[in-house]
């Protein structure tokens, strides 16, 4: 998908109701369409969309039934990630990957670490779905655990290590781009993951580096965008493909 | 809710359509005819119930509609317990708090520690609501990042410490029935915090331990059991009572 769109652009769907600019999204009926023009006048632009389920699940099962229709919409022109971070026990975590795959058909999951291999092992069985794994996040307590340090291997260096251990063909990081120091050391470790890379834009993340570090001989990087594109200027259709499409120019100038 | 009732049990509810005994559950329809007969028949002997989103999520928006009316069913007779393990950026964190609190109105919800302090704070800012944080689980991959170790400190503990510092009258502990060689550590690092011990029954977690390990002058657990009693032998009404009482008298028994 990125090869023939020329796109390393994820745009994370994340809206909000209470912080719209556009006016005339009240309602989730508002929503839904506005929505889906989002993705009618973006999707040339960008190889994912990344709904973070959140912003869905806090209207209930109104806001799931608004999840579905927006993957529908999207009806495979990008790749679509549910952005969920989930992860439990064997047999809860099969009831996860069946709600995103089966359920909400989507190409991939955001997954969390904490509990170790049998909690992730049922995200990429099926290797025509893939799985990004929490690695080092793009928050700042992320220091608080993912720095934990021991034997000269700090966790989030643990986590790489694992998933590439453990990679079905279908599993990548999630490497924060707010944490460019860390970068090169976790491309070397796991020279192959592909790299989903959140923390560009409101977050103050650092693209350079994001997009020359992930994309390696062996592995690529996914840069996902959520509100300096979903919430750009007005917020109109137009600022939206303005801002995705400078986006992805900047993306492909980095990458050269 | 526990001294009221007498009872430090949560039962565990993961109905799984794909694997009722009892056969004259089928569908969306009837299991929640069937899970609110449960619920009818053991509320008094259980303080809490936990259901788990994955068991929900997997049928989609009528899973969560399913959901809605479980946790209103319950309606204020024992606690409730989001069994959700969510954690993202605060931005994120605070939607999925909006969404296990005021939309689904729960009591408490299950949170995952990796991404750190930022990601938990949305979670207890408001002391009426509470949560229990991923300290030491009882799956068997638990060992793969918990037990990591510096300084003299797993990350089990670190958590344990972090939860004992932002504490706000309202942050517990999940952990693990499976995991009684450690559960005195915990209770010394954070003799304050409530915990959720899950494990118990199919999972083969030490109950005599978690009860009396957990309970302590300043701290109290609350015993998970879910497949053992929602399973019960041929799954009738009368099958899932008898097991709660037994589990809940045993329960007692090793309180004293």
């Amino acid at each position: 998908m990125c090869d023939t769109k020329n796109s390393y652009l994820c745009i994370g769907l994340d809206f909000d109701l209470d912080k719209m600019k556009n006016k005339n999204v009240k309602d989730l009926v508002s929503l839904e369409s506005f929505i889906k023009d989002v993705i009618d006048s973006t999707y040339d632009l960008c190889a994912a969309y990344k709904p973070n389920f959140a912003f869905f699940e806090k209207y209930g099962p109104s806001g799931m039934k608004l999840l579905e229709s927006v993957v529908e919409h999207i009806d495979y022109r990008s790749i679509t990630i549910a952005d969920a971070k989930r992860g439990d026990i064997g047999n809860t975590s099969a009831c996860y990957a069946q709600s995103v795959f089966e359920h909400y058909n989507f190409d991939a999951v955001t997954i969390a670490p904490y509990m170790g291999t049998d909690s992730i092992i049922p995200f990429i069985e099926n290797s025509e779905n893939g799985a990004y794994l929490l690695c080092l996040t793009s928050n700042t307590s992320a220091m608080d655990f993912q720095y934990k340090n021991s034997n000269g291997s700090m966790l989030y260096e643990d986590v790489a290590k694992l998933a590439s251990k453990i990679n079905n063909d279908n599993l990548g990081l999630v490497v924060g781009a707010t944490k460019n120091d860390h970068m090169q050391q976790i491309r070397d470790i796991a020279p192959n993951l592909n790299w989903l890379i959140p923390g560009i834009g409101n977050q103050g993340g650092d693209l350079e580096s994001s997009v020359r570090v992930s994309n390696s001989k062996q592995g690529s990087g996914l840069i996902n965008v959520s509100r300096s594109i979903i919430y750009a200027k007005n917020q109109d259709l137009d600022d939206i493909r303005k801002s995705a499409s400078k986006y992805n120019e900047s993306i492909n100038q980095f990458l050269g």
